[in-house]
This record gives C-alpha cells, sequence and structure tokens, in this order.
C-alpha cells in the first residue's frame, strides 16, 4: 500500500456535532443474522458479480427491488416492528431511496406510509414512492428532520429513519452477510456513505465474519463530511447547501448519525472522497462495462476502484453499488461524454 | 390463454434450405451437464432475477463475461477440443458476441483465435474482439461462411461455429440448468432467435427439466426467418440485406442452423415476432426499470413479454437478455425516447 504524506493543512468545513451516548452497542452478528431471516420474502438476495476491471468485484444494489439497498434496512425496521405499532402506518423522512423502501415495505405489510422528501429530491424518486401507494409531502431542505418529528408527535405514528436506527443498521447489514458467503478472501469493501446506515451494517457484518477485510467508505468530495469527521476523529455536519452541490444525489446528508458514527470510528478502516468528475465516470463504465445502471451515488465506490486505486489494499476488492435510480437525462449524458 | 384468428395470408418471405440430415439427434441432458462442469471456471452462473414487471423473471447474459450468453458454448466448444488440435488455434466467424466469446475462450485456454467478422458488424463489438487478443478479419457480409470455410481448408485449425454445433448448444442449454435450479414453476421461457443455438440449448434443458414450462423463440420482425421457417415447417432463409435492417445486430443472422432446427422443430413451441420500436422500448425499460443494460438483440424476449402478452401462455414468464454489448449512441437514443 502506498504511504501517503499529508498535504497542506484543509480549513476544517465542518461544524462539531453533539454526541451524547458516545459509547453505543454496536449492532451485532446476532441481529444481521435475525433480519436476513426476516427479510428474505422482501428482498432479492444479491449475487457477487466480476467486473470487468481486474481485483474488482461487485454487489449490484441496484438489482434489489425497488432498485436499491434501502429495501433491506425498511424491510426489517417494518417487520420488526410489533404488529399493533406497525398498524397505525410508518413515518418516514428520506432524499429519495429510502422513500420507496418504506413505501415498499409498508406495502408489503399492508400498512400505509407518511414520507417527509426534501423538495430537491429528484423527481422520479418522488414518482416512484407515489406510485408504491405511500402519501408524500415535500418540504423545504432545512425541515428534513423537524417536520417528521412534528407528525410523530401529532399521530404516535412509528418513525423507521433512513440510517440512524439499529434496526435500519441491521437490515443493511444482510449485504455483508451475502458478500462474506460468496468470498471469503475480500481485501476491501468499498462503501457509500451518506448518513452511514449502509456502511455501519456492513462493517459490523465484515468485523464478524471477514476479519481481515478492510471497510473503507467512499464519499463525493463536495459532500464529504464523513470523510472529514473520521479525519478529525469527531462527528462533523456540512451545511446542506454544501452537500446538495454533488450530482450523487443519495450521499447529500448532512452528517453520518450518532449511531453510524459509533460504527465508523471503530469499525471503518477510512473513508475518502472521489470528484464529480469521477463519479461520472464510473456510472459510465458501470453502465458500458459492466452492463449495471447505477445512479451517481451507487457509482462512488467503483470510482474510488478506479481512480484512487492507491489509496486502498491490494487484493480482492468488493464495490457496493448503493443503488440504480438515475434520471434518465443524467444516464443519457454521462454515456455520451464516454 | 387468448385465440388468434390468422389474418390475410402473408406471402412467403424465405427461401427453402436444403436439409440433408433431417432427423439428427438432439442435444440431451447429459451433455448439457457436462458443458457445466467444464465451463465452470470460465462463465459465470447467472441468477435468475424478478424484474419490474408481474410474472416476468430475467435472465441477465448481459452480466456473463464478454457481457452475453457466447462464453458458455464457445468456452465448452474449445474446451472439449483435444489439447492437440486446440493448440492449433481456434477458427469462428460471428457478427459480434460470438467473436467476443470464441477470444475469451481461446485466451483462457492458451491458444490463439481467427475470426472472421461480416463488416457490417458493430465496431465496439469488433474491437472488443480485438483487445481480448484475437486476430480478426473483416470480410463483406456475402463471405461470412465461404472465408471461414477457405481458412479451414487452408490452415487444418478447428473451426467453433456460433450456433450449428453440438458443444456449442450444450454450452448454451446451461442457462435452462440454471432456470431449473432457481425455479420450478415457470410456464414460459422466451428466448432470441439468431442461428438458433441458444434456444435449441435451453429447450434441450427445459425439455428434461421442466417439462411444464413452454419455449418460445422471440425474433425482430425485419428479421423473422425462423418464425416464418416454424410456420410453414421448412427451415428457411431470408436475404442477408432483410436481415440486416434490424437494430438487432446480433439476431440478423440469414436462417436458423440445421442442427437448431431440428431442436426448434421438436421442443420449441412458438416463435413470435416483435417490432423495432418494441424492440427499442424494451431496451430503454430494462435500464431505467430493470437497471440492465440490454443490447436491443437482448431486449427482444422482454418486448414480446411487455408487448405480445397475449399470444405468451400465463404464469411465471422468463425473459433471456442475451447481452449487454449496445452502441453507447443506441442506449443514448433509447433513453431519451423513453
Amino acid at each position: 500500500m502506498t504511504v501517503h504524506t499529508a498535504g497542506p493543512a484543509m480549513p476544517q468545513i465542518g461544524t462539531p456535532l453533539p454526541d451524547d451516548d458516545p459509547e453505543p452497542a454496536l449492532v451485532g452478528l446476532a441481529e444481521i443474522e435475525a433480519a436476513a431471516e426476516r427479510i428474505r420474502p422482501h428482498a432479492v438476495r444479491t449475487q457477487l458479480l466480476r467486473s470487468p476491471w481486474p481485483d474488482l468485484w461487485l454487489n449490484p444494489g441496484s438489482l434489489q427491488r425497488i432498485g436499491a439497498f434501502t429495501t433491506r434496512g425498511a424491510a426489517y425496521a417494518v417487520a420488526h416492528l410489533s404488529p399493533e405499532v406497525r398498524a397505525r402506518g410508518i413515518l418516514a423522512h428520506s432524499s429519495g431511496n429510502h422513500a420507496q423502501a418504506v413505501a415498499y415495505a409498508a406495502r408489503a405489510f399492508g400498512v400505509t406510509a407518511h414520507i417527509v422528501i426534501p423538495d430537491n429530491a429528484p423527481r422520479r424518486k418522488i414518482d416512484a414512492t407515489l406510485a408504491l401507494g405511500a402519501t408524500v409531502e415535500l418540504v423545504p431542505l432545512e425541515q428534513r428532520f423537524s417536520r417528521p418529528d412534528e407528525l410523530q408527535a401529532q399521530t404516535g405514528k412509528p418513525m423507521v429513519p433512513p440510517f440512524d436506527h439499529r434496526d435500519v443498521i441491521a437490515g443493511q447489514g444482510t449485504i455483508g452477510l451475502e458478500i462474506a458467503e460468496d468470498a471469503t478472501d475480500v481485501a476491501v469493501v468499498l462503501v457509500p456513505v451518506s448518513g452511514g446506515g449502509l456502511i455501519s451494517g456492513i462493517a459490523a457484518a465484515v468485523a464478524a465474519l471477514l476479519p481481515n477485510a478492510q471497510v473503507i467508505g467512499v464519499e463525493p468530495e463536495l459532500a464529504g463530511d464523513a470523510a472529514e469527521s473520521f479525519r478529525s476523529g469527531r462527528r462533523l455536519g456540512w451545511e446542506p447547501t454544501l452537500t446538495a452541490r454533488t450530482i450523487a444525489d443519495g450521499l447529500r446528508t448532512f452528517s453520518v448519525g450518532r449511531l453510524p458514527w459509533a460504527h465508523i470510528r471503530r469499525q471503518v478502516a477510512d473513508v475518502i472522497t472521489v470528484s464529480e468528475d469521477e463519479i461520472l465516470a464510473a456510472t459510465a463504465a458501470l453502465a458500458l462495462q459492466a452492463r449495471l445502471v447505477a445512479e451517481p451515488s451507487g457509482a462512488v465506490a467503483t470510482a474510488a476502484h478506479l481512480f484512487h486505486s492507491d489509496q486502498l489494499p491490494a487484493g480482492r476488492r468488493v464495490a457496493i453499488i448503493s443503488g440504480g435510480n438515475i434520471d434518465p437525462a443524467v444516464l443519457r449524458a454521462v454515456i455520451a461524454d464516454a
């Protein structure tokens, strides 16, 4: 592995966030195995695919129901509610793929879903959520968290948050179980990071099942709050106007969650960033060379392999493709540039 | 199933072709199982995927090595040669995906490949074949079969033809084994038809393992020689200038082969056709809704489900996606129209 000397110190962008419980219990293998059992009727077991690039395997979350990994965590969180609580209907907030996943899971369990989505989310993801039968409430970005809290207080409905929740993390962790079943000689698992639920679940599973593998998070430079947090050792939040700049609309969350941060600090080896050009080039390469339609957020881990290989351990690498719900105009544009 | 009354009689387009051995022995399950064993190191075991459309499952040959199912037949045919014969190097002819598959298989066995490709084949497929280390000879369409014969006579190299060969058919048949492993309640398997090797192998496996399932071929209307042959009960050839009209560049073969025809007559329930618009719409739907990049040839079976459901048996349907090697400009265009 190449040793990097540090460049000139960058000014810190993020604002430290409170950690009221700095040492929460991490999600364990037993919870993830329980999640795998519960979500079996609702989620696809994804097959690890060999990529066209040496040393890289792909976990195609784009081929999951609703086209994103979020199906796993939402299905487990909804399944794990008591029937009486679940019958009240589910509340959620999301920038897109979690919305569809909660709508899908609620429908599978025959209950309603009310989902708060920031009004800068892609139209396609909003329409897909409506098509799954959910009620969608669009709010200005700054009400993304306050409005769901308000609704919960008013209605008493259970909330299934997108990442800061044990059951959601355990559900996403089932990806780690499947990777460990398909390959035992994994050197590194590359995982897109937004709120951190996905990487937390995978890191928890990998720590238990593939102790020689490193889990490395990948973020857009333009929404690099987790990378900055990782370097500074503190959970930092970025301004929404900053994270909103990236084309990777699923990775615009302003900070990782509290429970995810506990996993990232203890079970993740590094968090690196990729540029917008690298994200778009990886999206094109996945479509044209791996024949997989990934959304830009879903392509960041592949971008890390293609463009930042020197920052990564050698050996068999697995890149998580988190989702495939791309705006057709964006897909067209990246193919044109390829 | 809807009953269709025949429309006005259409004039016959094709010319009857000779059948010197009208009752050849069909490929059997044991050969297909032997092929599965032999190709395991060289071909991906594809997972049956649930599609976004009710009742339709997808077999993603686009996720196979070199992006097409042809890897299977070529790998088995090359593997099955004696080491001394194989060492002379492999000869092949192909409109595209078989060329890449033979190049890939030859490289895997450390021997050379000399591949004759008609000069109307897509540039991308030619480049991919060269990139795999093969020698490529571009010939006018009318020399597609004569030039390889000439080369074989001159060099004594073994020929791995694209479809009219037992081992190639047995290799393609491994798809049928995998479908039968993943699902037992299949009503119909929809298979793109060009030279007929793919559908023959699948039909042979399905006849043995899923006796209640029908295998139905799908062709572009503009290259509908197999459909016309099926209706007339005789193997017919179309003019290359006719079959060349379809956007589905992998399905422009002028007729099915002799051994494939024996399978189609006896083990295939129907061969239906789809229009160019339906092919393009299915290509777009696969990319945007199923998140799979299929080439137009690979999308015809899905087009049959989406647009000709009333011609098909009800129940669980499996559409074979034969390949994903699409011209980026075509992919861009179909997404723009979607």
